[in-house]
């Protein structure tokens, strides 16, 4: 007989559905969550709430609690330069450096044509509306250092020049605290064609 | 600037609190349940709805929403055969042999007096109670075969033998579809030991 009940069942059912979380895990996470019943009815607030709650900015797509965003509505920050991620946690990152003091705009992915990923998919269209509408002294592509990734940059920075942008690509080479012999050849060769007189 | 808006970080502490899910998984997660916003709804009822409905059966400790739970309540079960499992995880993974009719017994774990889990800390009493109830055949010991494992099924096959109780332990040797060459020395051993005469 099914010893199950019906609504572990349904929770296994739906924790299932998370990227990374297969049945073992998902059965691991229902028994964790019977055990702590104050800590399951806290995760099920929260995930609730944040169902709710967040939505993208309309302007610059990344997640917020009201739109415009928190970045588009600070009035300190540099609307001249616009830095152009993939996703919102790549954002979160740039933030966390406290090196970029200028807007997002965050495109939801990278080009797969294979997938039929197009530019309609991404917010390609609306990163190229705020270009037109004037003021953008900069464009900044961080996409990841990846094939989509650069393929991506090199189709933003076309389309961007073509409305006479000035597009720039974040600095590709050896991570801080590497070790020269152990980088692979393609950051190697990046840390080279990329060196900077010193001063 | 913290871009992450209150709710979402709220739920990536929530998340975080789950086991195996560290900061990057708990982040992803919430990616996820943003993309998909009626998953996320579905995923919080779920979650809601186990922790509500979920108790422990208070003859068997089994994971139920009806106490006593559908084994217990069940007629065609075989009640003189008890089969006592570590957690309700082994009890779902017997019960799918289908080569068990009897009753279960939930532990609730395994002895560990370093870290301050005893009998008390399991459910050995009411296991002791059962047997002290009459009409059990036998209880047969299916904790992992663990040293701590073993450890409580030797504690419990004195404790129950000390009551009269017909005490036995599921059997260890290969699994099925192993490979001799790459069994490892204490499960070889441990099925040598246990060889049985051939029909």
């Amino acid at each position: 007989m099914e010893l199950r009940p019906p609504s572990v069942l349904a929770l296994v059912e739906e924790l299932q559905q998370l990227p990374g979380v297969g049945p073992r895990t998902a059965v691991r996470l229902v028994q964790y969550l019977l055990r702590a019943p104050a800590a399951a009815a806290r995760l099920a607030g929260a995930v609730g709430r944040a169902a709710e709650q967040v939505r993208h900015c309309s302007t610059c797509y990344l997640i917020t609690e009201e739109d415009p965003c928190p970045v588009c509505r600070d009035a300190s920050r540099d609307r001249g330069v616009i830095c152009v991620v993939e996703d919102p946690l790549n954002a979160w990152a740039v933030e966390a450096t406290a090196e970029f003091h200028g807007l997002y705009h965050v495109l939801g992915g990278t080009l797969d044509p294979l997938h039929g990923v197009g530019p309609e998919e991404l917010t390609v269209a609306a990163l190229l509306r705020r270009q037109q509408e004037g003021g953008v002294r900069e464009v900044i592509l961080a996409t990841n250092p990846t094939v989509e990734g650069e393929a991506t940059a090199h189709y933003l920075a076309r389309a961007l020049r073509s409305l006479g942008a000035n597009v720039s690509r974040i600095a590709f080479g050896l991570p801080a605290g590497g070790e020269i012999s152990y980088a692979d050849q393609v950051t190697l060769s990046r840390a080279l064609v990329g060196r900077r007189g010193m001063d």
